[in-house]
């Protein structure tokens, strides 16, 4: 049956489960992007192709594979930063860039928006990808979709796929049923890694379960969350996975996040003599700025990547393989009741304050607690705003996301139009900064132009409060935006401004009741205000220092995680 | 003598006649942007990287050297665009990212802002920059920024340094003066090319000088001036270096952009027997998609790259010894008087009609021109608001910058912050389509925070008009913005609506009494109009298309030139 290289590629992204498309027309990818209009998919365009690199992201993240679709040279470009923190986090976005088409890569050695050669796109997108691929032969292209594509499902890693303009109609041949060969464990060193593992669990005095970011992207949530249920093993998960549990749940610890985190999580955590680590990414956000201390010598570490028992590393062992070992019958069931879990509130307005009380970053993440609703995605942006996630326990939302490693600013309002997108039956709720939203506050006309409605609560205390901690300067101030004009330039949402708790009471209020637009709440707090979460750091290691810690390690570490981060 | 590395970038840069650096702050760029701030520099923050990028390529093209410094990842990734423009363009940005320590990579897989491996980033910016080097080893600092610098300087591209935050305090000898060794003319060659190029303009009936951004670029923009002036030969411009020459100029013959210029400037150009092409880049935007034709066995092609006189190429001949070959007497001066100008009005307040008429591209344009002033800077972004400049005679303004060949929309904004900054006695007027201001508008809060005042005009005709030609499609619409609401968001600025002929007036009035804050035009335009360029454009493809032109050259080029572009 005959197909073209732009319907064939589409039909596959639907099979993979996409429905949405981001990004900013332009005239090399307009052919596709017509395609996409003519098809299922539903085409979102952003105000820049930042935003649609985010969106796409956050899209990923929830759904399994996301796409971005931008023209050459000016719009690929532009999400260098977007995939490369896909690449860094380990969600499966599928960059799609038009390009000059073959006759004219003959024809002219200088065409608009090339930057060296015709090949510097794709060379770059090599840096930032899991596979690249340019669709410039219509014997192979159907292959080299299905290649691209099984590479970022397999690893959950983005890719990019560059389609010169004049093959978009091309003619092919469809594929009978595309080929995907999956790696597979050897049965042998999986028997022996799952038996080593089980029994060392079992004679284990303190196992913890480190719930890992992978496990979300290949699927194993629901089978592992069974595992923590009849196993009886408390958990825990870093910062990059928070939310993968629904943390009243009673086998949970809290967020481990070192020194960032509460202070009896990381003594548990770190006094447990099998940690059984799974999907998880160690990076410094992680595990605050490296103040965690994790022996090698007492983790179970298994990975898409790599698995090591102790110091025993087993080679081609799948992660869905031995996880499934660990499952089976083998671990004995065990009940663990001593175990820290999240602080219960009797009344969450009490602790948040009340009336004239000025608003501060733990009142306002105290009260936010009770409001989180079954159906809602909460979305943290980088800086304080994530720092002050670690405290707040997310129970009823369905997912939490953030950019916790890479930690790209401005994430979080474009995020929502993905998570949206995602979960339509859902409702974003952003936490941002200041700083952060003046990168990409703007794309709320995004969502003034699909109707969509995130309630966006910016923490607005003049700057780049978290970098004032590491070094202060006039570099970390910035302009002063009266949020509350921004429905009225965009054509659309609502806006409240917050200085007491007695305001906040009556945002959230008013925020509860849905309209099809957009919410947003500016939080004006004190320039100096932090969240307890920065305050503990603070303070470990400030007795980290004085107790002689290795200098380097402090240095390091005393410049707070979250890279270039609002509050 | 004893500096620091940062210190001696810092005075090196100073050297090169630097006096802004444009940035986002971010962790590990915080040492260094400390240092800019106790230095003589001035440091610009933006809201988002891709402005600081953006207002560095136009400090550059202005001053001869821009700078750009941000943090590792998430402020790196962000401005490989307008790097990418900087080398497509050739304009000499340096690029500065802060990194991890090279202790933090001897000792930390993971950290905060990589993507993959800790050379990733240097790995993209080798494909956008002419030089790339990592500043990690203290002995050959000084002599590798020297060498960076150089390359900028020397080839007018960008180049990109990547500065390890422990190594920006990090002590070094101060180099007695930097060792730059530009390359020489062979000088049997030089004269060779000399004798016969000059030999061939004085025997040719109708010789005609293109004017190229090179020679802005390598301060020949005098020299080439007083040739034109001696030698009576006429001169023209390509898009890209419009405004190069006092559109008034009596030499000057406009404007040439194959069929999207004036028909008469085409006819003249094309019918040349030695076209005397200095500095010139032939691009396809610069062409008019290729609708130019010009014949390479009448052309004398001198760039920096390469130098064709005629079939005859000339090897290890530099663009400034060539250029001053051809000014020395030996040119016979001749006298023109039969060549096009640019069109006069009598008065432009009626050519561009009165009163309730609604405004037009057309009036709109016919009116700016008695309105420029001699302190302007003038700033096209892609799309008609480029391409109705083609006709705007740039008579008074002291520049006109233009993204002509690469055509990153969201460019004019931001660059009117790096223009103001390289002249601050200028004022930036800035004219940009309603697609291209979502993109990047938000930079006027950069604008309001130093006090800028740009006169940006938005030509908002509700989308991308320009690709509405191409294929329209609902991916060519966006959602209004009421801009009459940003000044009140972004605390600064004042702003007009204009309607019809008459408003046009009433603002631009009130727009030339300066306060010190940016002043916006939202001109409301019909969402079919387009300028005279565009209509031009599209007539000569008919035509050619009808006469049975290659019917490839014409599928090529009915997608008009500017990529995505607005109107």
């Amino acid at each position: 049956m005959k197909t073209t290289i732009g319907g064939y590629l589409i039909q596959r992204l639907q099979e993979h489960g996409v429905a949405h498309v981001f990004g900013v027309p332009g005239d090399f990818v307009l052919t596709f992007m017509h395609q996409i209009e003519d098809s299922p998919l539903r085409l979102i365009t952003t105000c820049d192709e930042q935003g649609a690199g985010f969106a796409a992201d956050a899209y990923a993240r929830l759904n399994g594979l996301g796409v971005v679709a931008v023209t050459y040279g000016v719009g690929g470009l532009k999400i260098a930063n977007t995939t490369g923190q896909a690449y860094a986090e380990k969600s499966p976005v599928v960059v799609i860039s038009g390009a000059p088409s073959m006759d004219e890569r003959r024809r002219h050695p200088l065409i608009h928006h090339k930057v060296r050669s015709y090949d510097t796109q794709f060379r770059v997108f090599q840096q930032l990808t899991a596979a690249a691929t340019v669709l410039d032969d219509a014997d192979s292209a159907a292959s080299e979709i299905d290649r691209v594509l099984a590479v970022a499902r397999h690893n959950s890693l983005p890719v990019y796929i560059e389609l010169p303009r004049d093959m978009v109609d091309c003619q092919i041949d469809r594929p009978a049923s595309p080929a995907v060969s999956a790696p597979e464990s050897d049965p042998q060193t999986l028997a022996a890694a799952v038996d080593e593992a089980v029994a060392w669990i079992n004679r284990a005095q303190r196992p913890v379960i480190v719930f890992g970011v992978e496990l979300h992207r290949f699927g194993l949530q629901d089978v592992v969350m069974r595992f923590i249920e009849e196993s009886g093993i408390p958990a825990t998960v870093t910062l990059l996975d928070k939310g993968a549990i629904p943390e009243r749940h009673d086998g949970f610890l809290g967020v481990y996040a070192g020194a960032l985190g509460r202070e009896d999580v990381r003594e548990y955590v770190e006094g447990s003599d099998c940690l059984i680590m799974l999907g998880t990414l160690l990076t410094d956000m992680n595990l605050g700025s490296y103040t965690a201390r994790l022996d090698p010598a007492r983790c179970i570490n298994a990975t898409r990547d790599r698995l090591a028992v102790g110091l025993h590393i087993f080679e081609r062992v799948q992660l869905e393989d031995f996880v499934a070992g660990l499952v089976a019958p083998g671990v004995l069931p065990r009940h663990v009741d001593d175990h820290p879990r999240a602080p219960i509130r009797e009344d969450a307005r009490v602790t948040a304050g009340t009336g004239d009380d000025p608003i501060t970053i733990a009142r306002l993440f105290d009260r936010l607690e009770p409001f989180l609703t079954d159906d809602m995605v909460v979305l943290a942006d980088p800086g304080d705003a994530l720092f002050a996630s670690i405290d707040l326990p997310v129970q009823g939302a369905r997912a939490f996301l953030a950019p916790a490693f890479y930690a790209s600013l401005g994430f979080a309002v474009p995020a929502a139009i993905g998570a949206q997108c995602a979960c339509p039956d859902s409702r974003p709720l952003v936490l941002v900064g200041d700083g952060s939203f003046q990168m990409t506050g703007v794309e709320l006309s995004t969502c003034a132009k699909y109707g969509l409605d995130p309630l966006v609560i910016v923490l607005n205390n003049g700057g780049y409060t978290t970098e004032r901690l590491i070094l202060d300067g006039g570099f970390n101030d910035i302009q002063p935006w009266d949020l509350s004009k921004l429905p009225a330039l965009l054509g659309a949402g609502r806006s409240h401004v917050v200085n007491t708790v007695g305001d906040l009471e009556t945002a959230l209020e008013a925020a509860s009741v849905r309209d099809g637009q957009f919410f947003l709440i500016e939080v004006r707090l004190d320039k100096s205000d932090v969240s307890p979460a920065l305050v503990r750091l603070g303070e470990r290691l400030q007795k980290a220092a004085t107790a002689g810690m290795e200098s380097t390690s402090v240095a390091s570490a005393a410049r707070p995680p979250g890279g270039r981060t609002t509050g």
